[in-house]
């Protein structure tokens, strides 16, 4: 009736149309490692935000989509020698993840190992260097969390760096940065929110504060994704659709993802499904099982969630799916997608059995 | 479209039953100023605390009603040479905001003046003492917001001291301690945090985030302050109460009250009308200005507003609010009642004259 729960979010969100431009504010003259895609370097967004903060003294780098634990160390290792006082991520939630990984490395020093962090010790955090994060897309909600999913392709293992030291000092939503993303990344990153959304409201763990937060973000992406399939260059919808990803963040910043992601890594590691529709295409079955059994807080929530629901069933998600990869390939791994932390997060305690159905139930 | 708008809300949030044994965690061995009201020292809540913290180096004071700024200075010159570390309030929004103010003058030193710095010089704050909140009311919210009201009795006025080195380092949400509240005190506090989700909803300021903290604020309120009514004694209507306190806090944290506080601060300071019920007799009269004009961002908000103002007027605040004062005591007061910084957040620009008319048709 009264579980203990906790909330802190100390990020500073400023939003609205030039805001990057109040970046120089809080990094002054200092050393910045600008951390970007090579897509967003070519198509010269890195450039506008050097010009917009001239003071600041630049060091660029691009890093590959899927932060990989190895590549990571290495980058780290070359970083070391340059000295950078403060990262900036300018880019999606990979983007915004792999600042999270070098900003603990570069922080901690030479000797830290971030494959030994994760793989061994997984100690608290001494020293993080200062993270400022301008999102591209909207999705991830990477910018409010202070966690950053890494890949280790080695040993074909997904690790979660988490330390309350990773949030970022300040983010800027920058509305008009987001106007150019393509259909596909558009609808993934729409389908990342909402499962964040989705995986708050059937939490053990979520907080009062939590719920707002996602219940807001569930609405919001529900009305606009299909405004934007509609209307993909509307500023308007482009806006909502970056603050729900926003409040996504925020919400499981606190709580924590469910059974929907975790039994989507897997397929992203193995078969490069895009991290968003991994977490989303079992979401209409998720929600069939907590309806069914009636698990909801509120009947509000119940309204809500089915609303999300139905949209994310019209995307038809099982197929785009199988572009990657076939049930035969991905039943076989439903032993390890209840993952420990994640998938006991769910409202509902679920068994390999009905892992299994959910997969078969969501890829056809 | 795209105004700008800025989010920070670095308070640490411990929610639950028993939470307040990990304010030990926090403070330790320091000097801590337990700061509380008469009634919860007489009532051993205040020992109930001291008992839970044995670590902590206790220094008691007790404040009254309405932090008074000759009041606190008296207390702050008598503090300095305690020297306690870190502040501690126990209480309702009157005393965390008297802690807010001694945190102030204690981290400031012997030479700063409250009364200068809200009357003269409002420079930034430069030290502040920690301050740590167990509030024990639910409504004000104060513990999640950086500003305090401070009232002038010699002049007349009141005052707000804010900064965000006021923002708590820690809030333990106990849900016993507010059980016992008496039913008076139950609506005042149920409807400040109305007040605070409203003035939200039609506040010029209002943010993504604090848009979805103050529409949960508004719908648990709603649900929740009938319930208390009929069956005070419910725990867990309690907890939902001290939630929505709690989200109205943190929604007004970001973007401040609008015209239903600005109208209610002469009433309190010159007739004694409690903040709550002069920050909400109001309220139905504004719904119904923003409601003709078609002002809500969203039907959704009309909707849950209406609900809102439709439990408040079955009140009969205006009643209330004449056990203090009559229609030709306040009405004269009209023309100081539109504050700057308050009364232009509304999302509607209103003259004396409409002033004049809200307040005729909310003393009825």
């Amino acid at each position: 009736m009264s579980a203990a729960w906790f909330h802190y979010s100390p990020v500073r969100i400023h939003g609205g149309q030039g805001c990057t431009a109040l970046l120089e504010n809080y990094i002054g003259h200092q050393k910045a490692l600008l951390l970007t895609s090579p897509g967003l370097l070519r198509r010269r967004t890195t450039e506008k935000l050097m010009t917009a903060c001239p003071s600041v003294h630049w060091l660029v780098r691009t890093v590959p989509p899927y932060p990989e634990m190895e590549h990571l160390e290495h980058l780290a290792a070359e970083l070391h020698q340059e000295e950078p006082e403060v990262l900036v991520a300018l880019g999606g939630g990979s983007v915004i993840d792999s600042a999270k990984a070098l900003a603990a490395a570069l922080g901690e020093g030479p000797a830290w190992s971030l494959s030994e962090h994760l793989r061994e010790s997984r100690a608290c955090l001494n020293s993080v260097k200062p993270i400022y994060c301008l999102p591209t897309t909207a999705g991830s909600g990477a910018e409010a969390t202070p966690f950053a999913t890494i890949w280790d392709q080695a040993e074909k293992k997904k690790y979660s760096l988490e330390d309350p030291r990773l949030y970022a000092k300040a983010v800027f939503l920058e509305p008009k940065v987001t106007i150019s993303l393509p259909p596909r990344e558009t609808l993934w990153g729409a389908l990342d929110t909402l499962s964040h959304g989705l995986e708050t409201l059937w939490n053990k763990k979520a907080t009062p504060i939590s719920l707002a937060l996602a219940r807001e973000a569930i609405a919001l992406m529900s009305d606009f994704l299909p405004r934007a399939q509609e209307n993909p260059a509307n500023l308007k919808v482009r806006i909502k659709m970056q603050e729900a990803s926003l409040l996504g963040g925020l919400a499981i910043s606190q709580s924590h993802s469910t059974l929907a992601h975790s039994i989507g890594y897997p397929l992203t590691l193995r078969f490069g499904v895009p991290h968003g529709l991994a977490s989303a295409f079992t979401l209409p079955a998720l929600y069939d099982l907590i309806e069914e059994r009636g698990l909801w807080r509120y009947a509000e929530d119940g309204a809500l969630a089915a609303k999300a629901a139905a949209l994310v069933r019209g995307q038809n998600l099982g197929q785009l799916v199988r572009e990657y990869c076939q049930p035969e390939d991905v039943i076989p791994l439903a032993g390890r997608m209840r993952s420990p932390g994640r998938a006991d997060n769910f409202r509902l305690n679920v068994g390999e059995s009905t892992v299994v159905s959910i997969l078969q139930k969501s890829l056809k």
